[in-house]
């Protein structure tokens, strides 16, 4: 079923408008190219609603911010809702200061969000944030919720997990805590509207519904900068390309699933393409190799990456 | 005619200040290092017209424009004018957003430039969009701009032709449609004094009297982010070593063409360049190469292109 | 006496917040993740010094410097002093432009560097500059530092050396003046309580009372851009691995040097690691690699470089 959402993006070529963070801004735009995909960057609130209005797709990512950015993340958002465009959500840092998470659940509160892409720490630390603002629809769906956290930072006050960018020792998704990360996704999927992607060594991605356990890429990707936010980006292309009908594309594509996972299997594509490439760019490396070059041949390696490689490599399960 | 061109910026080693965008500041830093110039980047006004004081060529790219850059832009241009040192306008994503065309304008306004390079929608949107600005000197110029640009779009809104930052497929300069382009290039370069560089698969250059159309270049350089922005940078260094002594330079140069053709010449040195470390580096690709190995072998392209393979090499003729 | 301190490094994985500049961010991103240390870049004064309050090391680097960063730079500076870890400035371009001088001179009045890396033209105009704020100890320390500087720049003003973010020619560290380098930096050192750091074909380290001077590294990494910055973030890296127990370590650390030298030989570990990586990254470029390869067979070196290797490598000698 992956195949067709490739050859959407590299069909398509769907125009993605990225309010990125600066340190991997230029690895998003590559990202974005390699795939087919044309990427435009702009992110000044005089302008961030109208560019927004002429993409396919938005990706909006705080890995940098600043207070001067906000704004212009809420107009692009907005128009973008308006539109019906999809929209991405990286809440890099979310957790580490209040200035991020604050703002993070300010985006969540004013834009609705096709898909938040991030990993355990930020995810969790959203979620705990956004839970008055976003209230659990049912007191037995509260519970839950609570209780899958607490296990997962048993002893801890939930604030001190979240660490940083990287995800925190405590937050790590294994075999045994794995159906509670599961039960986390959906519920905030439910809560959020949103496709939830929660980034690991095992990816997890799930509407209110279904979730899926991707088990692509490579551990070494984690000493690359940025290729969670490139993901994003490219989770955007995907969205973009085969959720709504692109603007002016003379026929509506005949999409394989279901209305109500129009959304989800694009997220979950994404996810697989990037985990295939990463595997990929790995096997490629030399001994003198290191991180600086495997940077290079992932972005390469979706360059080259075949829609029926794609349906061949990924690794995933329905859960 | 290209050798000493390029062998000027290896031998004086001109200083480049970039108030440029944050996806490619990174490449337009190395790709001048790797040229022989010298890269400054400085973006608060607070000190831009200051800086631009202590180099030898100006080049201002407003692909991530923001509110606060413009009047450091401003400043730079006005002292590089002052000054008399070149300076190079990348109009990026003109006619995208109200925003930057409106700055665009601003910018041609109140600086002169030694040159503009970008893709046709830029070109044609800066153009329209500042035709009242700068008038044409007669009224036979009009009529022809004019018709130039409605056969290129028939039957469309002129704003709706330039869409983001990529060429909009009805500006394609195609081997049909070069003589409106040219005609066009020339005049726009009539009408603000500077060089203008139209970058496509055919590239046209011109200032108000010769134009050049320039075949050098791969179709996959589009899919490398930032190597427009990466010409424009060494395009202000073709011109800081070429078209004024330096600053402390012992002798004046013996210049190999005359004084009209100090700007064109260069600017089109630098395309070739560009095109012929394009070509080169696609050359190199193996067969697991994308898009981000091309975007450091172009840089490496340029670091090892001598001035006897440009000369060579280059693909040109005078129209 | 190197190999532990990078051994600490890929062992504590400092975590380092990188208040940046745009142009080198995602290189000193990625070199730091290649060394073992964990980067997360935050600018927004609303963040910095919360950030910086849950990292080891904190880098300073004023190389895209802007009027809105200032106050974020002095709060994360503030904090990390507080907290007592290690603070690194990289005073890219002072003496360039009077924004630049004048703000580096307030950070170093504001904040208690561990240490400043520098070129030489950098590390003289902020002398320069500061010494009336950090005024020298004794009459005679003040005669031989002007003495040191007017034979190194002679007959010109000392501002006139400065030029722009590549060493003046006139500051150019020699085999014949290396002792009044070598005397700049001690005394440099004692009036700020900082390690002083000078790059150039020859490098420097010094504290008040010793000097070392390294002779690794290549020419060709100075066509590279950012080489500098990516080495300011591997020294607060070094520097927060080996100099204080980081937080949450349950042993401390037998460090083999003694206490007054814990901050002086981290940093000279770093240079000669950064130095090392930059001859061996050398030493893989074939015959069309240029810069921009070698950019990234740096860090490809960093991540692979052993302790061993670096014990062995390393070329110094204590002066």
């Amino acid at each position: 079923m992956w195949k067709d959402l490739l050859e959407n993006v590299r069909k398509r070529a769907p125009r993605i408008h990225c309010i990125s963070n600066y340190v991997s801004m230029n690895d998003c735009a590559n990202i974005l190219l390699a795939c087919g995909a044309s990427p435009i960057m702009a992110m000044d609130e005089a302008e961030t609603a109208q560019i927004t209005s002429i993409c396919d797709g938005l990706t909006i990512n705080i890995g940098t911010l600043s207070r001067a950015t906000i704004p212009a993340m809420l107009a692009s958002g907005k128009r973008a809702n308006e539109l019906g465009i999809p929209v991405v959500l990286d809440p890099v840092g979310t957790g580490a200061s209040d200035f991020r998470t604050e703002s993070a659940v300010r985006l969540l509160e004013k834009i609705r969000f096709t898909a938040i892409r991030g990993n355990a720490s930020e995810l969790r630390a959203l979620s705990a944030a956004s839970a008055d603002a976003l209230e659990p629809r049912t007191r037995s769906e509260r519970k839950e919720r609570t209780e899958g956290r607490s296990e997962i930072c048993p002893g801890t006050a939930e604030d001190s997990c979240a660490s940083g960018v990287d995800v925190s020792a405590l937050d790590r998704v294994t075999e045994d805590n794995l159906d509670h990360w599961l039960s986390f996704v959906k519920d905030f999927a439910g809560r959020t509207g949103a496709v939830i992607a929660l980034a690991g060594s095992t990816d997890l991605v799930a509407d209110e519904d279904t979730a899926l356990v991707i088990r692509n890429g490579h551990p070494m990707m984690s000493r690359v900068t940025g290729t969670g936010c490139q993901l994003s980006a490219l989770t955007a292309a995907f969205l973009a390309a085969n959720q709504t009908p692109l603007k002016g594309a003379e026929e509506n594509h005949n999409y394989p699933v279901q209305v109500s996972s129009r959304s989800l299997l694009p997220v979950a594509a994404a996810i697989c393409a990037m985990g295939v490439c990463g595997e990929r760019a790995q096997k490629r490396l030399t001994g003198l190799d290191g991180n600086a070059t495997y940077r290079n041949y992932i972005i390469d390696a979706v360059y080259h990456l075949t829609p029926e490689e794609l349906e061949t490599e990924a690794k995933y399960e329905m859960r």
